[in-house]
């Protein structure tokens, strides 16, 4: 078993906001982050899949397809967008980390069985001080 | 002469935009980042300044005190911001990375030199692929 | 389950040395470490946490919480100070960075449990070509 | 138990090629990876391994006995190098950054046993986007 | 007067060779470098311009517009290519990062003059201990 | 005329105190750095030589020559030693980034010009929020 990783980026806006608090209530908890007006941040994934190397290839899977599978599904969502209006499986969810990196491996694990190999984790750098994986 | 760089950071949400344009001629000219519901990125800001070592200290300028300057004119005023929305210095200004260093190198002239320092130069990275220096 | 890291810094002075040996034995294990005048690094400290997302923030814990409980608890106690000398978490112990990892997991693990959270792992980057990992 | 990672660095060309197909299948499953004239990498190897801090040093391993450990195994035999051409320990198989991994594995494992130490992990950074890594 | 970087990346093989010079004289100057077979490197090429913002963008020059030149003259150019032996604009040079350097200049600069623009510095990045720059 | 830079790294313990104030005058100016059982930083070195690239090498000066050279006056006289303490240059001078950065250039000056080449620039990285540059 070997593990390949596969690193894209993406710029997008968000806020942390709670909309069954008060405005108060989501400063004291969020602080900053809970800017009405939105900030934003430069994202840094990593997503990992598994498997045995291809004797044809060498390869756990082709890192093009990957790659590729990874714009195709996340970043051509996600890229220059808010994540709080427009990402269709972020609706009605916290844009935080967490339920982003959840978020990513609920769309991609299924497309990377299809690849013959197994999704094994989703890493994902919100700023040089924060990341956040999830294994599933 | 010795030239000293405090490196600051902070996240903002943006969006290009001409007022005096169409969504389409928008569209066209600034792409993804005319998204009207905006984007973000953290941005990594170096300050450069120069002069000569002080005697009693071995500083041309306490890298602290630079800090703390970047912070309270810049950072304070630009982090967790939506720059079309929230900046008094960018106010009816595109919010591209140069407009930005322009604007963090005229917030930050004068207060240098009553450091009696001279400020050298603005740098701002805006993504892993571009940033832009001001030299006034 | 999910994992959320924080990355704090500091700076510290160390040498590494046996004091049950003669100085040319510190000598031939250490090599350079054991300069007795000490020589230092700058630290880059990542501290991982794991849990569920909380259903009211979408947060596992707020990476805000976990900062300031790094920064009071460790930071604050090894920033600018020598290893050997100032710290009582390492007082009789060498100063390696294993030593160091295992020290801030103890002086971290119970305080993280307050937060209704598990501490996973403690990495401490002490060059550019050193890390090591502790997981309890 | 505790993980140390000594990191090293090697720079190699390749070209990812299976003698038994066309050009035509080389380069549609490759791409430009199959040029037949080669191109390269900058490699950034990690090497970890774990075991039980020695009581008479703080160490798992002494880091530089490590570091050397890897440089005349691994180092002196790939840096510089064409991995299709010179590198007896991947004669007859594909360059790829998976069998890479794994033969560094294969090289390194008893070497470290011989330091009353255990090889925990093999990860190889090929571009800034992709990396590899192996368990045993 | 304001200054925009953009970077770009590609993968390359080459040799340090001088063909008037006997084996052992090319390995005594250019080292590991000389082998035959090639080795290769990830150079990381940052290209600035100058100029004045445009008042209806904001821009010195779209980062796009800059990115997809460099993409078209050069990476599509070099990218997994062999310095020594695909290279048009470096036939019958020394593939030294100087030279690449030199040769990306002379390439880029008329297309960046054709979008009103000057280009000020090509720096290359060929490991992370070695880069070069060049002003024309 | 070309540009090279060579980066070499090296880990020293130091201070910031002035034997001519009081410590409370010392803790007041320099804060946590005046700690007087020392503190340390992993520097980074940058050094820029310029000239002709030489018509039979295509190198401005050999990269590895220019690495020996700084490992020899530099990092030998400074790596894992105390800036207070143990290096001549630096005798009864602060040791700030700044007069470690002019003190790096005075070593150097002269040996490069013997190569025929001419120092440009020395850039020390003291933490990864401060550097200084120096052009003599």
């Amino acid at each position: 078993m070997i593990f390949v990783t596969r690193i894209e980026h993406f710029n997008a806006a968000h806020k942390l906001w709670n909309d069954r608090w008060t405005p108060e209530m989501n400063k004291e908890v969020f602080g900053k982050c809970s800017n009405p007006n939105f900030h934003g941040h430069n994202y840094e994934l990593h997503v990992t899949v598994k498997g045995e190397p291809n004797p044809d290839t060498g390869f756990v899977m082709n890192a093009k397809t990957l790659g590729d599978l990874i714009k195709t599904k996340i970043v051509e969502v996600v890229d220059h967008c808010n994540l709080n209006m427009d990402v269709p499986f972020l609706f009605g969810k916290f844009t935080s980390a967490e339920n982003l990196a959840i978020g990513i491996w609920n769309e991609l694990k299924d497309e990377i069985e299809l690849q013959h190999c197994t999704l094994h984790c989703v890493k994902l750098i919100e700023t040089r001080s924060i990341y956040v994986e999830y294994y599933g």
